[in-house]
This record gives structure tokens, C-alpha cells and sequence, in this order.
């Protein structure tokens, strides 16, 4: 069975109360693109990311949206850029324990928002899931041909009745295994 | 069966004129330290990659000795940063065709160079490959454990009676699948 899949760049997720602060009272994020998953979308809005380096990401995307808690998403190649290194590998939202801290700035005004590497996942609405055979939180496999051929495991399902079936790797994986359009469920 | 696994980061090959036109008449490759495959070295040396875009890397190592040709290693990561589309992906040395040309900066100094996206790769001693089976220029599969697991498939076997047996991947197919230091033969 074949599923598209996308490649996940680096992007934040605000809450209402941190788009305020960086953005000022009564703002909203605006739609610039809708995304693949029903209700998600890129907002006009951009933000720069510091971290404890020199380096710094400019014009990073906002993803809308907004959330209970803020969060960066980013990949170990940005995370080093950034200098942090215990940045973790998790799902989107688990943002339990000790997790090092990136300055998200527009203009004069900032806010720190916890940082993760996503881990790799696919959407997957109930009656795919079921046809593949997988349930909510199950590890799968995924195989991609080409130049840089590869079978990515440890790709967790997400099942929910909004999603569009579709795998998110973050830069890394997907230029690791040549920016696939589209997988294989192995 | 298990190797040892290192990653490449963004690097430059000089040859003996481009070493002279970069650092001046008589200029040497200076030992800053010694990598896995005999003769092979990390210079005391720098440079600056410039590409298409607004963005450019400093502070780039030069892998000696000094070669026929000069070629800049990078990531897919690097070349998107780098505003370079189409950097083929290439066992190192391999640069027939057109590819996209980086400029490499010391100071005033500049000179071009070919980049490519060095393919995944295993450096074999004749013992060692003679044992797993595997010849000169095979495809290998290679598999990594822990929460990033995968199977690389594509990993190149180059046999030397020179080598020392490691797996060399890249920045982004090492941050991809964990950062091993060691993967299994599959």
C-alpha cells in the first residue's frame, strides 16, 4: 500500500497567549497555505528561533492553529546549528520533563518555547488504519526506492476521524532517504 | 556482523593549485588530525562556502592530502541552505557532467569547485569484505537500532588493501537515523 508522504521543516507552535506577546494584543495567526491535515495550516506570520549559538533561523513558519502550549519543531542538523544538544526526539505535544528552551523572536518582543525533534509519523484515518492493520501509537515500517533506498522504522501511527493519510518526516529523514513523494508500507 | 559508523560533515578536496591560489605560493595542508582511512587528514586550514543564496558556510574543513580535482562534500540540507537545486548525489571523485559549482572563499581568495552529495558508503579492508561477501562497488544494506531504527539500503562497498572497515554517512542520513556508532552488516 502507498501513502504520500511530506517532509515537515522547521516550524513553531504558538499559544494564543504567546502570539500576543510576540505579535501584540488581538492578533491572529493569518492563513498563508492550508495543510495537508484538515484544520492545519501556515500562517503569513514568521518568527526567528535562537538558540545558544551564534547561528540563528530567520523566517520560520508558524503553524496554526493555535495550541495549549508553544513548541519548536526541529531537525538534529538545526539543533546542532543552534547549539543544543540534548534536544529529544518526540511526538508533537509530549512535552513532559527537562527540554531545552529556543528564544522564538519577531522584532523587540520574544517568548522561550520548549524544542523537540519530531519523531517520524503517519496519519492515518480509521478506515486506512484499519485496511493496513494498525492501531493508535503502533511502530511501522516504511520503504522508500531510489538512489537512497531505505526502510524507515519506528514510524508511529496516528489515528484520528480528521486526519488525511500521510507521512511526516522532518528534513533530515527526508533528504536521508531522497525526498520521497511517496511510501510504501513495509 | 558490526562496523564502525562515522559521519561526514560538509568538507572540501583541494588539489595543489587551488591550495596555492586559496592560502598562497608553497602552501601545505597542515595536520589538524587524523580520520579512520590511513593517509586521510583533517587540515588546520578553513574556508568559506558561497553558493546561490544570501547564505554561506564559514569555517569548512579541508580533508587532505590534496587530489586531482577539488570537490565540496555537502548535505541535501546544505545545498537547500546553499540555493544549489541540483547537486547529484556521487561516490566521492565522481565528477563527470555538469554539476552545480560552489565558490570556496579564504579571505580575498576564491576558486570553484564541483559539489556533490557523497553517496553513502562502506570502506572495506579485502579481509573483511572477503568474509562478508561483498566486492568492490556492491550495493550494501546496512541496519541501525534504537528509536530512530532503519535499514539503509544503497550503502556502497569500496575495497582497499588502504581501508579501515567504516560505514561513512552523511549529516543528514546520520541525524536521521540516530547518529550510530555502529551499525550491523544486513
Amino acid at each position: 500500500m502507498q501513502i504520500k508522504c511530506e517532509t515537515s521543516m522547521r516550524h513553531v507552535h504558538l499559544t494564543e497567549k504567546d502570539l500576543q506577546t510576540l505579535f501584540g494584543e488581538g492578533a491572529k495567526l493569518e492563513l498563508e497555505r492550508e495543510l495537508s491535515q484538515p484544520g492545519q495550516f501556515l500562517a503569513k506570520q514568521r518568527v526567528t528561533l535562537i538558540g545558544k549559538s551564534q547561528k540563528s533561523f530567520e523566517n520560520v513558519g508558524i503553524i496554526g492553529p493555535t495550541r495549549s502550549a508553544s513548541q519548536v519543531e526541529i531537525s538534529r542538523t538545526d539543533a546542532f546549528a543552534l547549539g543544543l544538544k540534548d534536544v529529544p526526539l518526540r511526538l508533537s505535544g509530549d512535552l513532559d520533563g527537562d527540554i531545552p528552551l529556543v528564544t522564538v523572536q519577531n522584532g523587540e518582543a520574544t517568548v522561550l518555547a520548549k524544542a523537540i525533534i519530531a519523531k517520524r509519523h503517519m496519519h492515518l484515518d480509521p478506515v486506512t488504519a484499519k485496511k493496513i492493520g494498525v492501531s493508535h501509537g503502533d511502530a511501522m515500517k516504511i520503504k522508500v526506492g531510489g538512489s537512497r533506498a531505505a526502510v524507515l522504522d519506528q514510524v508511529i501511527a496516528r489515528v484520528d476521524s480528521n486526519f488525511t493519510s500521510a507521512v511526516h518526516l522532518d528534513s533530515d529523514e527526508a533528504n536521508a532517504v531522497g525526498n520521497p513523494q511517496i511510501i510504501e508500507i513495509e
